[in-house]
């Protein structure tokens, strides 16, 4: 009986992919019986034995996926993570995978989590979220080598497989659906310039500005965190301007701010969706029961959570990836606020 | 060297427990230096193999605690996973274990997958939630006799570890507010009568009713599906009640059924907080941000996700269990919706 019979022989034998095998022989796929038989018999005609199996499967291939994400404050909560959680193990789950959750900690601190994680073989793969320019989780699994989908986008320069929300097309859309209702003063309230996220947004507010040949006046785009007080704060600010100048419409980066915005421009007597318009982005629950109703722009977050795991078992199974970088549109909801 | 040492033997000889030798083997432990290079010397001194305890390790643990949640509806989130799950990672990642999540089938077909990641060795316990009378899940795991925790009861006669927020005292809290205000005629806005959450806050409601020696009028209990449009159509029916018996005040059993009464409310050109009262369940996000902002009942999700994992690994460990029933406070947190 041979002593080193690998997968690799067993899949060439049963004529079928490595991936395949391991997953058959570790009792997690979804194949044919035909399949699940062949490989069964090849197996055993190669003498492959099954605690060589068994630990070859547990040292080679854990069929885990790593993810973290960012704690919410205490009064907030995370909307997107139900439906990009939930997608991730769906699909995961039809491909012979399980997603594997992880502490999240800030900063430089937090490679040490996915180095742990590599090093003892508790999983094949990483899905990370909250993506920021320099991210120190990106150039570290860059350079292991390791397989990782990113949801979101960092440095131009570095070449990873990505998918991610054209947040500037969904601010172009706002901004151009403004345009149509007659606007031409439109502000943004928008996020800080470290966040990579938030300039992609304001590049998409820019290009529909330039694109309907409205000049951006000074004082139109408010950057700040993207919390109510700050929505209303900037609001008041955009209402404070010379009335020459003082916008008719505001788009913000998230539905938060739109509240806050809300809330400034009630305070002021304006009413939203008339006086002013303002549209948000997220489509957080809720919104669509705020008064008035928010229009804003909703992220496809569940097919971002499919296409990440769909990349990763691709990449992983060393088949051909169509693409390694996908940009999906978001969907702007109309409803009352502007 | 000995063929057959065994964990058990190597813990003997360290002097420490069996948990912890399998989880500073597994190198998943967060022990002393002390007490890992005591148990390290042990399996040395008994001869204890890398290969035997990676065999013995996986077969027989591998600190994972399976969690499935119900998939939320497409336009619906579920507001309470993130606080949840989140707690939990924390908690495992503390005591040396992981959280694995795997996918909602709804009725019986999800024994099967339960009962899978039991026979195939991928968890060594569960939490579970969205529990309800005659729960399949809680029924096949006492019978296999496998670890788990439940977040929420089921039948009354069946013993098992769970973790519940007492819902009934919830609804008694924001009976007994509504009463201190001057109301009497209170209304609630329910569940239907196969949900075992939704009983438990009517019981609440009714043991606060007697206590302020208030007869209930048929008609104010309201009962059905937990959306915007029961709670608004339920609203709706209390506000056409003869004036003499038409309720003032509505306690309601989550918070989307409190923005659907509040719109009736105001569709009927009452001043909520003023005319009528209104309050609501769970503090979901955004809740907040309403106009009025909402008067609702929190629940300490966090704390439940931490003592779920923490019972779970007392099970596990076979260490005393302080308490095998824990029941924790909801809070109300006044707005000005009542």
């Amino acid at each position: 009986m041979p002593q080193q019979v690998t997968l690799k022989q067993v899949a060439a034998q049963a004529g079928v992919s490595y991936p395949t095998v391991s997953k058959v022989l570790n009792r997690k796929a979804q194949v044919s019986k035909e399949t699940e038989s062949r490989i069964l018999q090849a197996a055993q005609q190669l003498g492959y034995r099954p605690n060589q199996i068994a630990r070859n499967m547990r040292a080679q291939r854990s069929f885990m996926i790593g993810y973290s994400w960012e704690r919410s404050h205490a009064d907030q909560v995370n909307h997107i993570l139900d439906q990009f959680l939930t997608s991730m193990v769906e699909e995961a789950h039809a491909a012979g995978y399980h997603v594997l959750p992880f502490i999240y900690r800030p900063g430089e601190l937090h490679v040490n989590d996915y180095r742990d994680l590599i090093d003892t073989g508790r999983v094949d793969s990483f899905v990370l979220s909250s993506i920021n320019y320099d991210d120190p989780r990106v150039n570290f699994l860059i350079e292991r080598k390791f397989p990782f989908v990113a949801f979101g986008r960092s440095n131009p320069g570095l070449d990873f497989c990505y998918v991610d929300v054209d947040g500037g097309d969904g601010t172009r859309q706002a901004v151009e659906y403004l345009v149509k209702q007659g606007h031409r003063r439109i502000a943004a309230i928008a996020w800080p310039d470290d966040s990579r996220v938030g300039n992609d947004r304001l590049c998409g507010y820019f290009e529909a500005m330039q694109a309907a040949a409205i000049e951006v006046q000074p004082g139109w785009i408010q950057r700040g965190q993207g919390v109510f007080e700050f929505g209303r704060e900037a609001c008041l600010r955009l209402l404070h301007m010379d009335p020459s100048d003082r916008p008719t419409a505001i788009v913000t980066f998230n539905d938060t701010m739109a509240i806050g915005a809300i809330h400034a421009a009630q305070e002021r007597n304006l009413r939203v969706g008339k006086d002013i318009s303002i549209i948000g982005f997220d489509d957080a629950p809720m919104s669509q029961f705020l008064q008035p109703p928010l229009t804003t722009i909703r992220q496809p977050i569940r097919l971002v959570g499919r296409k990440c795991v769909e990349m990763l078992v691709s990449l992983l199974d060393e088949s051909q990836l169509d693409e390694r970088c996908v940009l999906l549109k978001p969907e702007l909801i109309v409803r009352a606020s502007a």
